[in-house]
């Protein structure tokens, strides 16, 4: 099994131990995945470039358990809409490759629109 | 190489090729992570729970798109932090379990805190 | 003084009183009022419409709160913005207006890009 | 009747004629509370302090919509909830003041709890 579905199969096995299942519909997910990377975003609120490095480095563990409450919501989510997780990562590359080529996006953050 | 590991490689690759390291910070990253997480919300606002499905299933590929976009941005900013997110699934998953325990939580949606 | 104008000044003053302007730039403001309205959300996470009314008239002091907060900051950042928002939401009702008229509009959550 | 009071009744009257209190519940309009907040802070995303600036003068119309949307949202949703928002406000800073007295927080970004 590949190291994604694997951890993707431990996430429902405590989800179903906990008969979770009746509440993780697609909008509670998604709203979830929100929650959760507003929490990992709440760590640099206020803060400096200077500053932002610091407490990353200060509050490591803090930022790995709200990294980890993202992962585990997309995975189950993208596991819940019969999604390929790798597979629409390789998609959405191919995609903004296209949308963003090296020679005009190269050191630019212009929105491929604007480009 | 892991699969995330090899996934992140290739998002680390299409980055350099653009030289968007210089604005890939943590702040920025992590409030891009949540920007993206929005837009996957969007499918699913105003929708009853009866309209969730029929639309999760019609609009499956642009889902999937916004899942990777989550995923990228996650991939690299666990990996720009020195963040092993495998690892930090594992560990938080344990203390889920302590914070969750099955005959305490089972059926029940209630936060931690109030369990 | 107009009463949000009135408001304004005493979110000013509040912030002027600790020399926080300095933080106040219109990039952390933003992530501000995205990471207080997530605040808000909290409240429904996992509630089914039912619970959410219930939860809703037990927890209005600590929504009133939220609510406040995402007030705070929209007002503010308007007025650093020199953006007057009586007359911005004025502007973009009869926007909106357009864009969902009544006859098309009537009983739809349909985007206007679909109707 | 008192400003947003007033405006509050232009946007309930604009809801009411489309028929879309039915999909405007408080999980819903929270969600596009945060829908909303993301879009203004997406202007903001990958920009500098310096950047920041020039953009939003630049982009200071559509950056006025999209405060509109969160503004309207806001004052929609307190109603809903039965919630004084200028007295939510109040009693917010009320309490803000205690959280942060200005000996203590002057000068300084950190959160309550830390100071």
């Amino acid at each position: 099994m590949s190291e994604i579905k694997s951890i993707t199969e431990k996430i429902k096995k405590f989800r179903d131990e906990r008969d979770w299942k009746q509440f993780h519909n697609h909008k509670d997910l998604s709203l979830s995945l929100v929650l959760e990377a507003a929490e990992v975003l709440e760590h640099f609120q206020w803060k400096s470039p200077s500053e932002v490095d610091g407490h990353a480095r200060e509050c490591k563990d803090e930022i790995a358990d709200e990294l980890a409450d993202v992962a585990m919501y997309l995975f189950e989510l993208a596991d819940n809409l019969g999604i390929d997780l790798p597979k629409a990562i390789n998609n959405k590359m191919a995609k903004n490759a296209k949308k963003y080529p090296v020679a005009k996006a190269r050191g630019r953050h212009t929105k491929y629109d604007r480009l």
